[in-house]
C-alpha cells in the first residue's frame, strides 16, 4: 500500500520566510499550505501552490487559527460557527491559487492548537468537517486516526486519511506523547526506522518500551531547519529502499 | 435600459458593525461585499451573502487594501504582483460564502483608496482585473466609467460596468468632484433628482452648474446612517416611479 | 465610603465605533480605556484620554487579549511570559497619552476574557500583576473582589479595588451569575436599586432569591446603546439622591 | 570625534526570526529596536530591550507604518494626525520594556517606508517629531542628514543625529543614490573603506565616481544574513583599526 508524506509548507509572512519549501516540495507528496489565518499570504500561496504544482506534489488547505502573532498554536476559545466560517474562508483562499496553478485544493489538514482542539473536541472536528463539505464533499480530512476529526469525517461521509510521526513516540494507545514526556522526540535514526516500521508493519515506538499500532496512510515530517531538511530526506530514501511506493493519497 | 443599484455592504468586523445591510439589501440589486481585508470577516460574509441570495441580490467581491486600521481609504503604495495576489485571495474567499449561500460572486469591485488608484494607475488596474480574469473571466468588473479600470477591463476583454453617484457633483470633463470642491455633495433631494436624470438621460450635474454626461448601468449608494438609508428608498422609488426598471447587471 | 463609577471606553478601531464615550465621561468616574489589543487605536486613545482628563475622569488601562476579530472575549491559551510582556506592552502605549494630555495611567483592569482567566487561574493573575508592578507598582489593580486578581495583587503588595455589577445577579457564594443563568441579568429599575443598595449596604441579589455581601469600591458599568446610557444615567442619579459620594478610588 | 554604529533590531515577530540580534549587539552601539507596528512583539520587544542594556547598547524605537504584512516598506498615504498619534504610541510601548531592562528609549527613527516619507514630506516629519515631544523632548531623533527630517528636528528644537550607510553610494549631490542604480551598493570591501573614510574625512563614494560630503554621527549596519554580520564586524575592526572611537551619541 503506499504511503505520503505530507509537510507543512508556505508558512513565512511577508518578509518572513519559514524552512526550505522548495526542498521538501522535492521530497514529500503532499503539501498542507498555510491559508494566511497563522501564517502564509497572498503571494506566498501562490508561489508555495505554483511550486507545488510544478512538481507534482498535491496541495491541501492548512487551515488554522486567526492568530499570527501565535502561529496558530495557542488554543482560541471560539464559537464553532465562527470557526466553520473561518475554515470555509481559508479553503477557498486556497483554492483560487491553487486552481491559478492549475490543480485545485484535495484535502483538509488542521494546523497547530486547531489540530489539537478538533481531534479531542467533537463540536470543533464538526465545525472544520462542515466547511470542507460545504466547500467539497470530495476533499479528503488529514489528521490524527482515531481522533474526533475522524470521527467526524466518518459521520459527515468525507474521506478521512490518517496521518502518524517518524520523529515521534506514541502512549501505549496510540497518542500522540506530549513533547515533555522523557522520549516522546526520537533522534534521527529512531526516527528514520520508525517510518520504514509505519510503513511496513503499522507499529511505532511506544514511551513505554513497547510497540504500538498506528494506521497511517501519510507519514507528517517537517522542515523547519537544515537538519530537519536532511532526515526528511533520509526517511524517503529509506521507504524508497524498503519497496514502500511513496505517492499521494489524493 | 435596466439600471442597476450597488451598496457596499458587510463592512463590519467582529464585533464592529457599519451601517444597516438587511435594510439596504430589500433596496438594491447588487451586494458589494467586503471579503476581510479593509472590513468584514467571515461569519459577517457568510451572513451577508445569505441575506443576499434570500432577497435576490447579486453578489460581488468589495475588494480592498488589506488595511483594517484604515478601512481600506489609505492608499498603500505596493507591488502590483502583490495586489494581484490580494485581489485573487479575496475573490476566492468570498465566493466560497457566495457558493454557500447558493449562488455565486458575479463581480468585483475596488473598495475605497484602491476604488482610486485603480481608477488612475493602469498598473494596480491591470493587477485587479488580472486576478479576476485567473479566477473566472466571465466576472464583471464594476468602476467608474472613463477610468483605467474600464481600460484595462476592456483590453483583457473583462466586461465593464461603468457606475455614477447620484448624491455627487461631477467636474465638467464628468469625473467625480473630490469632496472638498463646494457643491460637491448633493442635498437629498437634488441626490434624488440626479439619480432619475441619470437613468433617463445619462446627464448629471456639474460642479460648474452645467450638465455632463456619465454613462452608468449602476448607481452606487451608500446606508452608513438611517439617513442614508432613508434616501436610498427615496431614491429607488423615485426611479421606480420615472418607470426605470431597476435589475443587477449581472 | 465613596463609590467609583467604571466603564469600558476607547473601544472603537478605525472607522468602527463603539459605545456613546463622551456621554459616558459625563457619569462615570473612571475610564478603562482600551490599548488597542481587543479593540482602540492610537487616535481613538488619545481622545479617549483627551475627553477623560477634560472631564476629570481618572484613567485606566483596559488590557485585553491581542484579538481584535474575537474583541477579547475568547479565551487565548498563552504563556504568561507573552501574557505579562503583553500587558506591559499596553499600560505603557496608554500611558503615553494619558501623560500627553495631561494625567497618567492610574489603574489596570483586565478586559473581557482575560478578565475571566486572570480571575481564576492565578499563573495568569500573577503575569498581569507582574506586568503593573514592572511599569509602576503604585497603580492599583481593578477586578472582581474574591478573585486570584485579588489574591495576586495582595501577594505582590498591590493595591486591590472590587467592583461590582449593578445589573447582574450573583450566585449565593457572592460570584457573578453566569449570563445564561435565569435571572442573572437584571431589568433596569432592579439594577438601579441594585447599585444603590451595594453602595450603602454592601448587599446584592443573589440567583437563589437571596441577598449575598459583594464588597466593591467601584462598580461597573456599560454604555454599548443607548438605553444603558440611560440607565447608567439613572444609577448615577439615585446614587447622588441616597447621599452617596460618587468619586474616583485613584 | 566618536562616531555611531546603529543597527535595525527585535523586527522578529511571533515564531518568525530576522537577523542575528545578539550577534549585531555585540557590535553595534545603538539598537533601533521594532515597537511591533511594522515588526517586533512584546515578548520580543523585552528580550532585545534586555540584551541591549546588558551588552551596553543604547535603546532606540524604530516607529514604523502599521503594516506588518509589508513589513513597514510600503507607504502608507495617512493623516498626518493618525501618524502622530501612532509614532506616540510605538515610542510609549517599547519604553515600558526600556525601563523594565532598566534603561530607557534615548532617540527615535522611522523604518522602511516612513524613513523616506518623512525625510522628503515634511507634514510627515512633523508628526513624528511632534510625538517625540511630546514623549520626552529630550530625546534624539537618528535618519538623512538634509532631511526634512533634519529641518524638523532643528524647528521643534530636538537634537538630530545624521547617520550614513557604509555600504550604499551616494548621489553627488549627498543623498543615498537608488538602489537601482549601477554601483547604487558597494561591495563588502568598498563598504568597510567606506566607513572608515565616512569616519575619518566625513566623505563618501559618489555614483559618479567622485566623492561627496556626507555628515553622519552614526554609521547603519545591517545583520539580515551572516555575510551582512560578518561585514558589520569587518567594519567595526577597521573603524578601532583607525583609532575612530565606536560609541553611542545617546
Amino acid at each position: 500500500m503506499p504511503l505520503d508524506l505530507n509537510s507543512d509548507l508556505g508558512e513565512g509572512f511577508g518578509a518572513w520566510t519559514m524552512g526550505d519549501d522548495a526542498a521538501m516540495l522535492d521530497i514529500v507528496t503532499s503539501a498542507n499550505i498555510a491559508c494566511g489565518f497563522h501564517a502564509g499570504d497572498p503571494s506566498i500561496m501562490r508561489r508555495t501552490c505554483g511550486l507545488a504544482v510544478e512538481k507534482g506534489v498535491r496541495i491541501g488547505a492548512q487551515v488554522g487559527y486567526r492568530d499570527p502573532a501565535g502561529f496558530g498554536r495557542r488554543a482560541i476559545a471560539m464559537d464553532p460557527g465562527e470557526l466553520r466560517d473561518e475554515t470555509l474562508y481559508q479553503i477557498g483562499s486556497l483554492d483560487a491559487f491553487a486552481r491559478a496553478a492549475g490543480d485545485r485544493v484535495r484535502y483538509v489538514k488542521p494546523h497547530g492548537a486547531l489540530y489539537h482542539s478538533a481531534a479531542k473536541d467533537r463540536e470543533y472536528a464538526d465545525a472544520v468537517i462542515a466547511a470542507l463539505v460545504e466547500y467539497d464533499p470530495r476533499l479528503a480530512l488529514l489528521g490524527p486516526a482515531g481522533s474526533a476529526l475522524e470521527d467526524a469525517a466518518v459521520d459527515f461521509g468525507v474521506r478521512f486519511v490518517g496521518e502518524g510521526f517518524a520523529d515521534r513516540a506514541y502512549t501505549p494507545g496510540g497518542m500522540l506523547a506530549p513533547r515533555g514526556v522523557p522520549g516522546a522526540v526520537l533522534p534521527e535514526n529512531d526516527a528514520v526506522a520508525q517510518a520504514v516500521s509505519l510503513a511496513l508493519t503499522g507499529r511505532v515506538r511506544s514511551v513505554d518500551g513497547g510497540k504500538v499500532k498506528v494506521v497511517a496512510q501519510s507519514i507528517c515530517v517537517h522542515g523547519d531547519t537544515p537538519a530537519a531538511v536532511e532526515m526528511v530526506r533520509r526517511i524517503r530514501l529509506s521507504l524508497d529502499d524498503a519497496g514502500v511506493p511513496i505517492e499521494s493519497f489524493a
